[in-house]
């Protein structure tokens, strides 16, 4: 039997057409580094007809076709965001932080007929126009720009406001297109192979938008100004303009003024109350709003996610500053709302951390399960642990492979029965709390057991003389793998490792105690500061470590 | 282009799934008349799939089998609102304030299969029993009964906690249905014709339990407690009892306790955050707390809808008890969240007051428009009234015309592109807030503008004199309808009709003015108070009343 409700699909044009009527008074604020530029939701509704009218008339933009952003977080952003999904095209958010072949790469693979670039990042683009395919036809820019660095590009420039002054404030925007369709593309940064594209639905962005204003999620309303720190084009900035415009928070969009002094400058004038980043912007933050001079005092709250926060990130805003602090994980393949680390009901506030620790709880339409080392279904008991796999109606179940070809569904990425493999290893409580340890390609697989690297370099780690431990896999002709651990010693220290081992031998089992060790200068590094592994692995294998052989 | 998202419906069956185990340790309670009864969100999610192994295996529920339920708001409410659905039959609930011919066709209409009926109601069903079709083969009570009052009945009678006793605590949940099949039927209480059935789809449940969620809506979160004293058989409790069961709030339960006082008590003991209720409850149970000796400090939010709610009787909750009232306005066809009555930011509460008192806002999931007396797009200026027609995936586009047949799209209820007409008379704000002033029957067509007969009510009982005064159409040779006046003045009055209409002239425009006018002792009511106009129309037309003619 089916139902009498009517047939409406969710689409971005109704988030358009809804925020530009009844939340039409609402505002964005882009900081322009000397102070707030104001623009009213109506103003961006119209504008976003304007530019659609444009993108329609002049540049030959039709459905399907692809217009892609090179932008930071500004008003104009969020008008590319609105209009390009809204009139049926496809919007690509490209990342101004990949490496110049990988920006070349996406902008050919995505075959972006339009980019809209800021100004200030126009030099980036031009950079790598020499490597760009003949499907980019229109480069719009916003802001002040130097034209010269386009000189040696065929296609036609356009100046953002010049383009779109003079035509009409409304569109017939598409609230009729199926919500299957795509409206926004964007590729990972994956630091190996080439970036894989994540094709979002109209129904995925409405769906996501929905749980982001979930009261127990952000939480956005009329009475909010959001900040979103993270770039608008790392996973739509997490879903923020999107559900700020759906419903009617103010956004205060900082453009490139990411550095501690101008945010907490914008945030002491502009007064947002939810904002969200990853944990680097505010480690700086929080140094800065420690010098004092700032207030801060309109924050209720901000979400941490993109990598695990230190505890003492966490504490030092709730304590100094009365701003919480809530951890999120999520991925370009999730949305990224995947979970949201509020505690539940009944508890101290004292009693919440541990919960508040965690990387949270997933929503209604996130469904998880772990995966163990044999392929077998792991218990949600908080102990065990398995590779974290994750199925709902805004999780990716494939790859863009281009327009006209069927998605890719590579089998590392994705289970037969279709869940996203999110290459994370973790736990889950019986109350339903993710605890995630290590990526799965740095997990040791010892013995049809895994063995958790994380866990043993923390506990390493905590010993007085160790100043960073490394912990990888090593093939092991009995076990399949085993650890091998890394250290470095603090200048001065006695301790051997045979001291080590005893020391590890109290905190973990057995088992997964290493059998090969080696001291070294320092681990090697990747660019974000991050262990490479790779690295570690590599040197072993060519007996570049000099390694000690205990317990075995 | 298609997305790369993932095929996932919206379904019951994932609010359950979810709720029993994210939320597992989140409790419904209800209240049986002397204290609460507590049960876990896991008991309720195993004693559904016990109730749906019984279902299915002893009573013969199939997909698209009606199972009905004669309940009052109680946990085994819950696990029949949350099993039938998900095992892929379909929820009736059956309004049991129904006079019994209009209970009696809707049983057959909806041709249930099943009813669960709570022992205490279980004479109004003994009593339409001769009544029903041969469709119902199972009746399952729920707690003590008097067994000789189904004597007649040929088909099963089972008590519900023997049916479910000793079953499985899983079911192979229907997690993968379409979701635009059906999940629930709740039928309209019209007062005029047969009630008409509404189907409400897994993806309407679903969209709508998110929407509640919204932090502008009623934000349930696992730190909250809902009381819906709006019965579950009122529109699924406004969605309370889903949405709850997909955040974690807990539930707080009235049973058929829904009198000031055990809602005093049980509001003071199981400390409920957030309740909902038509202002006829809340006027009693203000008064109850105005006599002191409860603690209500618990309440965050109430929610009034079903009716308009006076502004003393939000003012009184807030100013002598410190709980914010909330109007919000929907229907059986509307799921029902239609508007939410929030108010902008950056006011101060006496500002907020103007919003507070409109029906308030629409989500973006509901698209409004206004319609006037010629079948024109009335402006959204807060001044133009139309009749309202909404449009959204979880606003309902025709009736149930019984299994197997075409729903029916009667022409006065959906508009010929499929929008519901609400037959709600009002105005809508450029921000967005709608005033419904008038049912459009009630509204005076007079040469094709429309004349409220609420808003000439009003003012006349603004003057001292007028203890009441009625406004209907009649019909006019000249202008189709005019407006008839019909006053009660009170004892010792010595103003005349000239008088009156002087007064109202002073307040109207001079073409709405009422030229038929008549003193009557009383204005008929119907059986909940409303004034009758139906009457009030007979009566002029069988010149029954006195008229008076001024002005003409």
């Amino acid at each position: 039997m089916f139902s009498t409700m009517q047939d409406v699909p969710l689409t971005v044009a109704r988030i358009l057409t809804h925020g530009a009527t009844v939340h039409g008074r609402s505002t964005v604020t882009t900081w322009d580094g000397t102070g707030p530029v104001v623009r009213s939701y109506a103003e961006v509704g119209a504008r976003a007809a304007r530019l659609a009218h444009a993108l329609h008339d002049e540049l030959g933009v039709r459905e399907d076709t692809v217009v892609a952003t090179l932008m930071w977080n500004n008003a104009e952003h969020l008008e590319a965001y609105l209009a390009v999904p809204s009139m049926g095209a496809v919007l690509h958010t490209l990342n101004l932080r990949l490496p110049a072949h990988q920006l070349a790469y996406i902008v050919n693979h995505a075959a972006d007929h339009v980019v809209i670039v800021d100004g200030t990042v126009l030099p980036l683009l031009a950079g790598v126009l020499p490597q760009l395919g003949d499907t980019l036809r229109h480069i719009v820019v916003n802001g002040p720009y130097e034209a010269s660095l386009l000189d040696g590009f065929t296609g036609g420039v356009h100046a953002y406001e010049d383009l779109i002054d003079g035509r009409p404030d409304a569109y017939p925007w598409r609230t009729d297109i199926d919500e299957r369709r795509a409206a926004a593309i964007c590729y990972t940064s994956g630091t190996t192979g080439d970036p894989k594209g994540v094709v979002y639905s109209h129904r995925s962005v409405y769906l996501h938008c929905l749980q982001v204003n979930a009261a127990d999620s952000f939480g956005l309303t009329p009475r909010d100004t959001a900040l979103p720190v993270v770039p608008m084009f790392h996973v739509n900035a997490w879903g923020m303009p999107h559900a700020a415009y759906m419903s009617g928070a103010n956004l205060l969009m900082p453009d490139r003024f990411l550095q501690p002094k101008p945010l907490a400058e914008m945030i002491d004038r502009v007064r947002p109350t939810v904002s969200a980043a990853v944990p680097t912007i505010w480690n700086g933050l929080l140094d800065e709003l420690d010098a004092g001079g700032h207030d801060t005092s309109s924050l209720r709250m901000v979400v941490i996610g993109g990598s695990a926060c230190p505890p003492a990130l966490m504490k030092g805003f709730e304590e100094r500053h009365g701003i919480r602090v809530v951890h999120a994980w999520g991925m370009t393949e999730t949305s990224p709302l995947g979970t949201f680390a509020q505690p539940p009901g009944g508890l101290t506030p004292e009693q919440e951390w541990p919960y508040r620790l965690t990387q949270g709880l997933f929503p209604a339409s996130v469904e998880a399960r772990l995966i163990g080392p044999g392929g077998e279904r792991m218990p949600h008991d908080g102990e065990s642990a398995g590779e974290l796999e994750v199925r709902g109606p805004w999780i990716a179940g494939a790859y863009f492979a281009g327009q006209g070809k069927e998605p890719e569904r590579p089998e590392d990425k994705f289970s037969e029965d279709g869940w996203l493999r999110t290459g994370d290893v973790g736990t889950i409580t019986p109350d339903g709390y993710l605890t995630l340890t290590d990526r799965a390609k740095d997990v040791i697989k010892s013995g049809g057991e895994w063995i958790s690297s994380v866990e043993l370099e923390n506990q390493l780690m905590a010993h007085p003389e160790v100043a960073e431990a490394a912990v990888v896999a090593v093939p092991d002709e009995k076990w399949g793998e085993r650890p091998l651990a890394t250290v470095v010693l603090r200048p001065g220290a006695t301790a051997g490792l045979a001291e080590l081992r005893a020391f590890l031998a109290e905190r973990v089992a057995s088992w997964q105690l290493p059998e090969r060790w080696a001291i070294v200068e320092a681990v090697p590094k990747t660019s974000v500061g991050k262990f490479d592994k790779k690295v570690i692995r590599a040197d072993y294998a060519a007996d570049r470590l000099e390694v000690t052989l205990l317990g075995k």
